[in-house]
């Protein structure tokens, strides 16, 4: 399996049976060694922000050459947080929301226990912290709250590539579409991004969002929440 | 780590950092090898029966000395399903719930898939399988749902032996003390089995559980509410 952010750099790597781990084979930075990203004009008033994982320097570079967002989201990798560390931290200090997965949240926190992990990295800027951990779900972590979620049970899952970035964008997108930062809607797009990374898997690559309708996602969310929901006790 | 069922046999192995998987080292049966389960007259009469982790043929044995109850639930580990597939199944026959981890579902559904390996195994007896996934939570599939929730994040987990023995007890009994089997208090006695693991993994061995009162249970069972309920989106 390969990641190909923008089809600029490679990553090679496999993803364990159980999909919630992918171990990197090796990382060739090709491009990106020297690539410094140019901002069209009508980019450069984002609402919402995604830094896809890329070096932190230049995820500070292009924070700096745009307007500040209304909400900034990061991704990042063992590759990153490993090697440039010093540099993630000030990146994650103009960020609002991290999300990562359960390997990489606890290389960051240098602590296996992901509340541990995830009281130092609310310490240090981001609000929010987002750990997606494949197959069994995502777990966030704020100020006022925590929130868990299964991964929605599927029997075919073909393709595991992308549904990382496919739970950022649905996650974004729902929020930046009801423009809603209130607790309850960070929940639900925890939901909405578990809801479209579930379709991501179901075929190759794009396949399945090539052909996903809105009506789908609706009818999911709400089998998420039958998979989830349960009454009080006595 | 090790794990004595009854202080007569001896599971000597470790749990990874992310405790949701043990890794056995080695088995010794001892006693167990030549060991005829005996059961007093005064529990012969049982309405919720859980059958410990033993070899399948006792569990049969025990099963064939008292009258039928209304809930049998059973646990198994590798060593039995790899070793005594065919007995197994034949206990599985007999009973409503299984409650095994995911490691233990894929090696007995021999298939990755868990929603692959749920339908195999409730065809072939038990009308619930529940796997346990350290501290990725739990998922429960019968015929008419998929109930799925996170583990409670918790900053201090000094002892995980146990916890899915207590998952176990404080989910049969929500369903004894109740009475009640209806799929909302399947998904009830789930939670009130995942409230329970979570206090004895704070404290070495059965510590925790000797100071806990009922309404530290209920507290808790409120804030797994709070951890996994969200609103339905537009």
């Amino acid at each position: 399996m390969e990641r190909r952010p923008g089809a600029t750099f490679r990553w090679k790597g496999e993803y364990t049976h159980q999909l919630n781990e992918a171990h990197t084979l090796d990382t060739q930075l090709n491009v990106f060694e020297t690539f410094r990203p140019q901002i069209p004009e009508a980019y450069r008033e984002p609402d919402v922000l995604f830094l896809g994982n890329i070096h932190p320097e230049l995820q500070l570079d292009v924070l700096q050459k745009v307007k500040r967002p209304s909400l900034v989201a990061c991704d990042t990798m063992n590759f990153w947080i490993n090697g440039q560390r010093d540099a993630l931290w000030k990146v994650l200090e103009k960020v609002d929301v991290l999300i990562i997965n359960d390997g990489e949240a606890r290389a960051l926190g240098q602590d296996s226990n992901l509340v541990k992990v995830a009281k130092l990295v609310l310490s240090r800027g981001p609000k929010h912290l987002i750990i997606k951990r494949g197959e069994y779900g995502v777990l966030m972590f704020n100020e006022k709250q925590v929130f868990g979620a299964p991964a929605f049970p599927l029997e075919d899952v073909r393709d595991p590539t992308g549904a990382g970035d496919t739970f950022a964008g649905g996650f974004l997108g729902y929020l930046a579409a009801t423009g809603n930062r209130s607790p309850e809607a960070m929940k639900q797009a925890i939901i909405f991004g578990s809801v479209m990374a579930s379709f991501t898997v179901e075929s190759f690559s794009l396949d399945r969002l090539r052909i996903l309708d809105y009506k789908e996602v609706q009818d999911r969310f709400r089998e998420f929440k039958r998979l989830t929901q349960f009454e009080d006790i006595r």
